[in-house]
């Protein structure tokens, strides 16, 4: 079995905008995104969210989708405006360690996409590496340090549109909330730009969003 | 978090029916049923089939059912009859050693329910108990096993509707057929039977069946 790259649980306005522009993206406003709380709400609502905190959530349908997010994953890819709001050399941003405080919620290698390099380091078991390549370089790196699981590509939308045009995806979960957001960076105009290189199963659930399922054909 | 007792991958008819009645089931005809095969296709069809022997299959909606079989669970609770197709003592038939072969896709302890004793007895990462006890007893040792982990309740629809009584379920996955047998064991007549004390989930699946996620309320 080859080690897949795998989208999970990432989130776009029915409009297919899943951030702001780049320049509206800001430390109080990681998404750049007015009211962003609104699109994530089904996922907070699961039993198994990774940032859940208290006990109890639901454990229907949605809870499948956040209770799957570590399965079998043994690293991640994210771009750089994933991991913080800074841009350009990180000289006086070193200190920045990314949005998740001591217990980022990955506990695997991360590979954060960046033309600048800095040293890694390493938080309980997430260690974050800063690289710098094409996607099907980065991907290599992630994959012998994944020892032989599956790697997440964590996002945001404009680093998963490069892994989509590179053809290196191998499954999407994207769940489409109803809001709508009229402009900001889109993984789409429609998923059906997808459906000639996946097969795709749509699924609608009872919190409001509309799961889509995409696996290779 | 406690340790929930979970029902995963159950699939019964459109009219609720998930086994022949007690006399029908033997070697051949695990189920009791006539072509048991189309009420499976739609997991025997996924990438994530614990059963499956070659690579491929699909990845959506269905898959994220059979890939959460494992997740999370230390032990599983099974009626006899799911063992096999024996009844009485074992005396003679003390060689069945279950239906799966030499590697059972449990990978845990298993609690096997008889009135009838037996020793225990282990193929590759599967050992096999043979306990008697009402459900909250037998439940208790399950939970010891599987130290700190869920318990899968393997069924068959006897077992599963002894644990229901007892109240003692907490998330069930049913998937609901659109085959009609007529007769046989029944999980329920209805699915709203449970509705007082469980949420409900209903996700019609592009395989065909529709999948029941119940979950305490």
């Amino acid at each position: 079995m080859s080690q897949l790259l795998k989208v999970q649980n990432f989130i776009v306005s029915s409009d297919g905008v899943a951030a702001g522009e780049d320049q509206d993206q800001s430390l109080e406003r990681p998404f750049g995104l007015d009211g962003p709380e609104r699109m994530f709400a089904w996922a907070g609502a699961t039993a198994s969210w990774p940032n859940r905190t208290d006990p109890g959530g639901s454990r229907g349908l949605d809870d499948y989708f956040t209770r799957d997010f570590h399965h079998n994953i043994g690293a991640e890819i994210m771009g750089r405006n994933k991991f913080g709001p800074q841009r350009g050399p990180w000289s006086e941003d070193e200190e920045w360690r990314g949005w998740w405080g001591d217990e980022p919620p990955f506990h695997t290698p991360v590979f954060v996409m960046t033309h600048h390099k800095r040293p890694s380091f390493t938080l309980s078991d997430t260690t974050f590496h800063f690289v710098e390549g094409d996607p099907a370089t980065i991907l290599e790196q992630a994959r012998e340090a994944a020892q032989g699981k599956d790697v997440r590509l964590g996002g945001g939308v404009t680093t998963i549109r490069e892994f989509l045009d590179a053809d290196l995806v191998d499954t999407l979960h994207v769940a489409v909330s109803p809001l709508k957001y009229g402009s900001g960076l889109r993984l789409w105009e429609s998923p059906d730009e997808l459906r000639d290189r996946f097969h795709l199963d749509i699924v609608p659930s009872p919190s409001g969003v509309t799961h889509h399922l995409f696996w290779r054909k």
